[in-house]
């Protein structure tokens, strides 16, 4: 009835923003998939994912984006817009952003010569990067990633920015581990909200979330609890488990997301 | 081997910001559904969604937000928490924001005696609403969105966020239609950039873009190509194809999206 999860810390006091560029997923042409693994991974590492954009591919929005959230966020994460073409801008963006040329990198270059293909100027172009960039190494493809100060620049393609953010997972400073739970109950929100609530406010140190959903022609919602004290979750959870068993959920007989 | 698809104009003046609000998006708990919907409608009716955000549910965070785009944008949409539980605070926000009250609606009360159940607070909680409010009926449950000058606020779940905004087709202000069509080339982006970049050069006044895949373990582009003049447009697809096809590409196997 019950899922249980470890996660770091999301409490700490590093906190990210990811910048999801691409007028492909703001004209509902392509379903973004970077997002929800980025802030799956992020609270696993104990940095909390403080707010997600999606950009279009326009230079002055991009540079303006960067720079603000650069300056609001402990690590800011790229995806998309590092490729060959002409629509490919972002490496362009982060050096406009941090007042740095544009140079064509030889590590990157390097990089690059791996893969089995003709390095035309297309392709030289995704070793064009910001000066002094730290590579992302690119374990699927060739064409690195690149960080420059907190700013973490990756692929587009889901495959691809999965393996390059991989590669940093020791990159992070991260909290202390706090655990997540959650149970999914057969009835209606506005049934169980009133309960909820004293339970909630009886419970100020833990995070309780309902997420409502329409599954199979039945509404339900999915309660999550969150906090660093374990002892304290259990207490939580059971509770809500034996307030929800008593309004009469059937939750027993639904599987867990 | 090419899609074709008829949209609006969204080189019109129209402009839409959509905030996703709920900390579940954040944690990579829940995977959102509704951006690329109300992208593709909105680009449908000629309004252009020019950037995204997702929130935590944090008031500063979305009162300042929503401050933001509706000063900057056309449209604002905001999808998620205005369910009865105690983590649903976007109605209160959406308040603050403006500088309104918060009160109980009684139009929307109505909507909720609809249902067949229990009109308890919690579910009260869902009538209550920034004073002034323009009702946003709700087809497939009672409780309404409510729109404020040019912010209009939806529910979180996909089916009922849908069923709300297509009650609101007629409310926005179009362009002139425009054509978008593309297609599927079976090649590298790092070999097409170069005379991709010819076209585009040769067809200013048509939006050409570039998004690489990996399908069935084969890498490939998606050329889109956008415009408001049909005999321009056709001239950009055939150069674009004739052009892959030199290149060889052997995309008449592949299938469109």
């Amino acid at each position: 009835m019950t899922n249980e999860n470890i996660e770091k810390n999301t409490a700490t006091d590093s906190t990210a923003c990811v910048l999801l560029i691409g007028n492909e997923i703001l004209s509902g042409k392509t379903q973004d998939a970077n997002l929800q693994y980025l802030g799956t991974e992020l609270s696993r590492l104990g940095v909390k994912l403080a707010e997600a954009r999606v950009l279009p591919d326009d230079a002055d929005v991009i540079v303006a984006t960067v720079n603000e959230c650069r300056a609001r966020y402990t690590y800011v994460f790229t995806t998309g817009g590092i490729g060959p073409t002409h629509d490919d801008i972002t490496a362009k963006c982060i050096a406009t952003a941090f007042g740095r040329e544009l140079i064509l990198d030889q590590r990157a270059v390097e990089c690059l010569k791996r893969g089995s293909f003709e390095l035309n100027e297309a392709r030289l172009k995704m070793a064009r990067l910001p000066e002094g960039s730290t590579l992302i190494e690119n374990p699927r493809s060739n064409a690195p990633g690149f960080c420059v100060e907190n700013v973490y620049v990756l692929a587009g393609i889901p495959s691809i920015a999965r393996a390059m953010f991989e590669t940093l997972a020791d990159e992070f400073d991260s909290g202390p581990p706090i655990y997540s739970r959650n149970v999914d109950v057969f009835m209606r929100e506005g049934d169980i909200a009133g309960p909820l609530e004293i339970i909630a406010d009886e419970f100020p140190d833990i995070e309780i979330g309902s997420y409502p959903f329409a599954r199979d022609g039945r509404f339900g919602a999915n309660l999550v609890v969150r906090g660093t004290d374990a002892g304290r979750l259990d207490l939580a959870l059971n509770k809500i488990v034996e307030t929800m068993t008593r309004l009469g959920d059937d939750s027993s007989v639904g599987e867990p997301d």
